[in-house]
Formats: structure tokens, sequence, C-alpha cells
């Protein structure tokens, strides 16, 4: 299988922190050595950074580090091999763009037999079944909505393409337009929300902590979102199984 | 303006030794400071590099120098701001999924006026006129061929609409597909085959030379286009004004 970390921001934050534990479980913690990806938003555009080989190792992952790129929505992946081979076509997280905006999708998890016939507007490039999926949602919406409908109607029609797909397997998943996140749960997800008063973290993955205090304003507010819990020291949420929650400035919204 | 470089070749080949003179036109030997680009066609999948930071300076640059990423066709975009902010949606090159496969286009030039009503397939993202003009030629494309055609046709097609964008202003462009590489010449464009027997090369643009000998197998087919030479010592040769030209397998076809 795979494992997903996200974050969702008021504020451009850097994910450093995060990122270092859980790029560590792609070859030296965990297993999941197959690829990894991470996507971020930067205004309406996305800086992308994908490697098939483990992160833990990668000098593309080196750069994330190095970078400290400050985003509201993050997306990374580390990826264990289920399906399609190992190369960049087949690594998340994905991207395609949809009513002139870039939508960015990875997936944990295992579909079998999930096969769309040709579609109009998307069609995957790779053999994953899990790019098949974010294809067959962003078709689903565009033969909906030829333009760009609201936020609720979009929440509405992927939570119901959310409770189809997952017939086929498990199915937890992050979805992101830049303005907001989506996150799916089937069987494993959980999220934290970090916000004043803010205090100190330490990894699971790494013998690394930080003070929040002194890396943020009063202000911010952080949503971390990733398969297993990443600190040792804060209360994660799992997510309730077959759940669709949208995040948007940092914190979960119920529509 | 801005300035493009490119390769096609028959056998995954690294580009560190052009881009290693091309990126110091970004911010150090010449203006194309606003951005750059990079990507690399790896099997099916994608690699891209975008920077809204000068080339020259850039840490993703100093990555891609690192990596000596092997690929059979390449982008790469320095960027001097025409329209649009300098930001990460509007740094080439673009790309998007077309007939299930990944399309990367790189422009050289402005538009004025250029703009096209909302599309059926593909619309751009950020604000420039070389986004809308890759969209258009997509969305042209796409309309006219529902599934993909042979590779003449998609040839004759774009030539024709080049003429149609190239009333608008200046139009050098680089698409590519992963299978081949067109190229575009509205007013400025150059390219070179290296191909045995093989010999030395210099850079304009650093003290820096290479030997090709040394990095290649007598069947290795190389071409390189760039909107200015890059090399001292190699025959360059300038496109006529106005024509698209494939290249596949490091050699221009004549379709």
């Amino acid at each position: 299988m795979c494992q997903l970390l996200s974050m969702n921001c008021n504020t451009p934050t850097d994910i450093v922190f995060s990122f270092e534990g859980f790029r560590r479980r792609g070859g030296l913690t965990d297993e999941h050595a197959d690829g990894f990806g991470i996507a971020f938003f930067e205004g309406k555009g996305v800086r992308l950074f994908r490697d098939d080989k483990p992160s833990a190792h990668s000098p593309v992952a080196d750069l994330v580090r190095q970078y400290q790129i400050k985003s509201t929505n993050v997306i990374a992946h580390i990826r264990k091999a289920t399906q399609g081979q190992v190369n960049l076509a087949n690594t998340h997280p994905f991207e395609r763009e949809l009513w002139g905006q870039y939508w960015v999708f990875a997936h944990n998890g295992n579909l079998e037999n999930f096969h769309f016939s040709h579609a109009e507007y998307f069609n995957p490039v790779g053999e994953t079944d899990s790019e098949q999926a974010f294809c067959f949602i962003l078709e689903q919406l565009r033969q909906k909505y030829p333009t760009r409908p609201n936020n609720q109607a979009i929440f509405q029609e992927v939570k119901m393409l959310s409770e189809k797909i997952r017939a086929y397997g498990t199915f937890n998943f992050i979805l992101s337009n830049g303005d907001w996140m989506m996150a799916h749960c089937s069987t494993n997800l959980h999220y934290i929300v970090r916000k004043a008063p803010f205090g100190e973290a330490h990894l699971i993955d790494e013998d690394m902590s930080i003070d929040f205090n002194k890396e943020t304003t009063p202000n911010d507010q952080v949503a971390v979102i990733a398969t297993l819990p990443l600190t040792l020291n804060e209360t994660w949420t799992p997510f309730a199984k077959n759940t669709l929650l949208l995040f948007q400035n940092g914190q979960p919204i119920h529509l």
C-alpha cells in the first residue's frame, strides 16, 4: 500500500517538519520505497516533485527540505506499488486541469477491477487504479457541470463518487484544487488541527522536535492529514470510516 | 522575451552540459530572470521542474545539474515576462493530458490580443498569451480528432494552427508528447544534430567543454534546439522563418 500526507492552512506554511518524518517511511522506517511525490499549490500554480526513487534517499526529497516552500495546500504520497510498474507515470500525486484550475490527487489503497471506458475529458496516462479513479472523478464532475459550480455541489458530487468507487476496494484519498482540500477515508486516515496556543511536537520516525510557538503567528491555523500520526505527543483524530471531509483555511468544514 | 532550449534523442541522454550554459542566461549572462522551467519525459511520465526564481541562482536548477536525468525529450524555458505576473502559474513549460498522453509546451515571443472564448477541453490557469496558445492548439486537435490520429495528421494540424497564431505576434515554440518534438520558428530558433563522429564542444556562456566521444555510443543521435546557439565551435542551423519542424529519434523528419 502507500501512505498519504497533506496539509491545508490559512496562511502559507512550510511542511518540512512533517515531511521529514513522513519521507523516512519511504525506505527507512517503513517499506513504502517505490517512489514518492509532493505537490505544492502556489497561487494558482502547482509545484510538483515526483521521483521513482525511495523518498528516504531521494535528492528530490532533499531539495524539498532545503527549499522550505510555503504553501496553503500540499499533498504528498509515498508509494508501495500494488498496481502498475514503478515508474514516473505511475507516481502520485496526479495533476489535471478542470474549469481553469489545477487539481491534484493522491490515493492510498487498492481498487480491484475498477475500469471505465474511454472518457470524453480525462484519460489516464499510466496504469494505476489510482489515476483511473482520479480521472473518473474529474470526468463525472465535468460531465455534470460544464462550468464550475459552488463548493457544496462539488463536495456532494465527490462524496457520491467516493461511495461508488470504494465498492471496488480501499480508497483513502486526498484531492485539492488549491482553494480547499478534500480527504476521504475508507479504512485509515488521521488529522490534526494546529492553532494557538501552539505547543511542541516530536516526530515518531525521527528524533526531531519543533516548537510551533516559534514558527507561527497567533492567527495561523494548519490542518495536517496523514495515513498514520506523525508525532508522538499530539492527539490525532482518526477519520470515521467511509467519510469525506472538506478542509478550508486549516480546518474541517461541515457542509 | 524568453529563451528556449530543448533536446530530442534516440537514446535517453542527459542535458546537463547544454542546460548549464542555458541557465546562466537566466540572470547572469543575460536578462531572462523571471523564472525558469524544465520538463523531462521519462517513459510516459513527465518530470517537470519550475521555479519563479532566476535559473542562474535557483536551487531547483542546481538539482537538475546534480541529478543528471536522462531523457529522450526535454523542454526548458527561461522567462523574461512580457504578459502575466512573475508567478508559478505563468511559468513555462505548461503541461496537459491529451489522448492519454502528457503534452508539454514552451513559448518564446509575445502574442498581442490573442484570446479565445471558453473552450470545451482545455482552459488556461494563468494569464499568459503562451498558455492561451497551448490550450488553443490542444483544443483544436481534440475537437478535430476525438482519438489520436497519426503523426502526419497532427503535424499538418499544428502547422495550420501555428500559421493562424503567428498572425498575432512572435511565436517560437516547442511542443512534445514524449514520442516526438515539434519546433516552430517565427523569428529566431536554431538547432544542431550531434551524431558520430562526435567532437568536442565549448559553451558560450561558461568556460566549460565536453568531449562527446567520451559520453556517447556510436549510434547515439541527439538534436538540440535553442533560441540562440549554446556552443562556440559547432555549426548551428538557423530555422527558416515561419516553419514547423518535427524531430524524432534525434533528427528532423520531413513529413
